[in-house]
């Protein structure tokens, strides 16, 4: 079974079963249901489920040693914001943070922000924008990074994680500096993108006079799996890459490769045990370009066929490559582990189309999302050799950048994103 | 059953059957697969199917009286794009357009656009940009339409329909030249995004020389239904807005507010019968100043409660509005008919986050579709009244703008998308 029918079924599932209105109590012309949905006790996702497969209302764990939207099955879609903060006062960002978790551990069980006022209090300021009413949580993962600029502010220069390094310039970068960067980032994946947009608007509402969004980008399409087994979803140049995906079962390869050591940085890093470190890149194809290369030329850059995904010579898309026979300059032999002491990095890119460029093209490309134990053993070594040799770089520029810490998980009721990292106690 | 779950369910439905791999006949490693599509004969969804529903491969047909994409029950995803022509030769322009109709026949078939280019000539330039292969056919369906500067050309000036006027200036208006007009207009409407995207970039990719995109913009999830009973999708404000819509199913509506009749504008206007107008609308959103605002200034300036969407004292959204129980500036009461003399107008809009504004804000809205038997008496005297009286216009501004004669339906495979226009026969 492809992929792609996996997710339709379980978006399939999700609808069935009860919707944000039934969740949070809403039944009729629902007067007085401040009080079913108030009281502040919240009720978490079945404890029973993994974190990994969302439950049977299609609710994904919020609570867990890592974050959400790692290691999960990638959704279809992606709402990507990244936030500058704006108060000094170390007090206010740490509430901001608690208020943040609240409002997510809300979200990702397919519940409202707030827990009652439309209810009771028609006069109040709604605490929910209300466009993600009636629909199912659709796999809601929300995962927040901290930027390096980040730690400029708050006396934090101490605790910034040795991994957690300036991306150097790479030869063909064309960075757009309102695309770049970031003190903050939340990426929203969901299987429906209203849920995966309602989710970073409320979070900026919430953090109103506090942070404001840099940038933000929508993906509508994912162009990588963490499901074993299943079928690469196509990228804008027509080609499955990044088959050799780590799966999200793979808790071998997650170790070894995603999450990072109790030991990783030393005591001063303790901090992000269990965490990971993310690199977005906004990479923009010139697919006018692209369209008028004939298909040989397509799948040599690649080197892979472009019919079934398989790497040259071979016939299905996971058949083991054999590197020698492609190109030196293919995209698949410089990116692949064998070529690069064994790097591996794991991919959760979408594409994008933001509208034309005012020359007549549209604006559209690869939204790159990789995460790693470390940069400077991930994507720093592999990009230095992509960017210098993949015959790819004739058809894409990479015009946004980003870098963030991904602190571990939030693992109960109690606790909150970034807690490692800011809290006064112990 | 709400209009979401049967999206859904046709969304699995689709799945479930055969891929657009399969429907071009591919299969294994396929070298030889040329000889499986080729020979130019197109094989169309079956005739049987109403052009409305689609059909079991989740195929609308492509063919009709009037253009599919209109009385279609609304797709999720859009992708909707203006282009201006570049070409001042007549005969090359027409060849276009037909050269455009096989392709839109095809891939709203779930077809790739070439016809066995891939299998046997692999270095030939591909025929299909290929990032929807093994995607089903998603419902996609293609809507073509004329601006009012296209009859500047190719001595067309006298073949512009009366009805196809330049919209005034309406109070309130901050349109940016970028994204307004245009000669030409696709509007491509499906269930997965991807193959919405895939199919505007291929009829772009013909064009390259002779058309060249203006604008365009991906509408992430739709706002409206045309399907009878069904539930309005919410806005971006959270509401449900369009409520009275006109379903597919209602011929007599459609008829009287929707096709153009066959004596509209007279004997010189007789190429029109059967098509359409479309008003698009950018309309961005201030969705910072509306979280901000109370939940009963939003009741009031929708004129509906928010849960239910039900008209002021009403239960359910599809009550039968009190419009005197309203404010007076109440968007429900200044839009609906009986205070408009009976206008109705059939909106098939989404919304869109276009990332940021530079300002901290989100660039989001509703990308408004309006289809109607004429501007004249549609959508300009009713967009004149709520740009002057609308409480909603504190919340919105209209930034982008364009009008489009809608061409009467493609017969069969002979025909082609602006024949009665273009044809120089008969």
């Amino acid at each position: 079974m492809s992929e792609t029918t996996d997710q339709r079924t379980d978006e399939t599932r999700a609808t069935a079963r009860p919707s944000r209105r039934a969740l949070i109590g809403w039944g009729g012309a629902g007067l007085a249901l401040g009080a079913v949905a108030a009281g502040g006790a919240v009720a978490m996702a079945t404890g029973g489920e993994s974190q990994d497969s969302g439950n049977e209302a299609g609710a994904v764990e919020f609570h867990g040693v890592h974050q959400a939207g790692i290691a999960t099955p990638v959704q279809d879609r992606l709402h990507f914001a990244a936030f500058d903060v704006k108060t000094d006062d170390r007090a206010e960002f740490v509430q901001l943070l608690k208020d943040w978790t609240a409002a997510a551990r809300r979200m990702t069980a397919g519940k409202t922000v707030g827990d009652g006022a439309y209810g009771g209090l028609a006069e109040a300021p709604p605490d929910d924008t209300g466009e993600a009413l009636g629909l199912p949580p659709a796999r809601l993962t929300l995962t927040i990074g901290f930027g390096p600029s980040l730690f400029e502010k708050f006396g934090l220069r101490e605790r910034r994680p040795a991994a957690l390094v300036d991306l150097p310039k790479f030869p063909g970068d064309n960075l757009d500096a309102a695309r770049t960067g970031g003190d903050l980032c939340v990426q929203a994946c969901a299987d429906d993108p209203q849920v995966a947009v309602h989710a970073i608007r409320n979070l900026a509402r919430i953090g109103f006079g506090k942070v404001a969004v840099r940038w933000s980008q929508l993906g509508f399409g994912k162009t990588s799996s963490t499901t074993p087994g299943s079928q690469t979803p196509r990228n804008l140049f027509g080609f499955k890459d990044g088959t050799r995906n780590i799966a999200g079962t793979e808790t071998d390869r997650l170790d070894r490769h995603v999450w990072v050591g109790a030991r990783d940085g030393g005591a001063k890093d303790a901090w992000m045990t269990g965490g990971s470190y993310l690199v977005a890149r906004r990479i923009r194809m010139n697919i006018e370009t692209w369209d008028r290369t004939s298909l040989q030329e397509q799948e040599d850059v690649f080197g892979r066929d472009k019919k079934e995904g398989a790497p040259v010579g071979k016939a299905k898309e996971h058949d083991e490559p054999f590197l020698k026979a492609m190109k030196p300059t293919a995209h698949v032999r410089l990116a692949h582990p064998d070529s690069n002491g064994g790097i591996t990095i794991l991919r959760r890119g979408y594409s994008f189309t933001d509208g034309t460029d005012g020359l007549g093209r549209l604006d559209a490309g690869l939204f790159f999302l990789a995460y790693q134990r470390d940069p400077r053993t991930g994507f720093i070594p592999l990009q230095r050799k992509l960017s210098a040799h993949d015959a790819l770089n004739e058809y894409i520029q990479h015009v946004g950048s980003a870098v963030f810490a991904i602190p571990p998980g939030v693992r109960d009721a109690n606790d909150w994103w970034g807690r490692t990292l800011l809290s006064e106690e112990a």
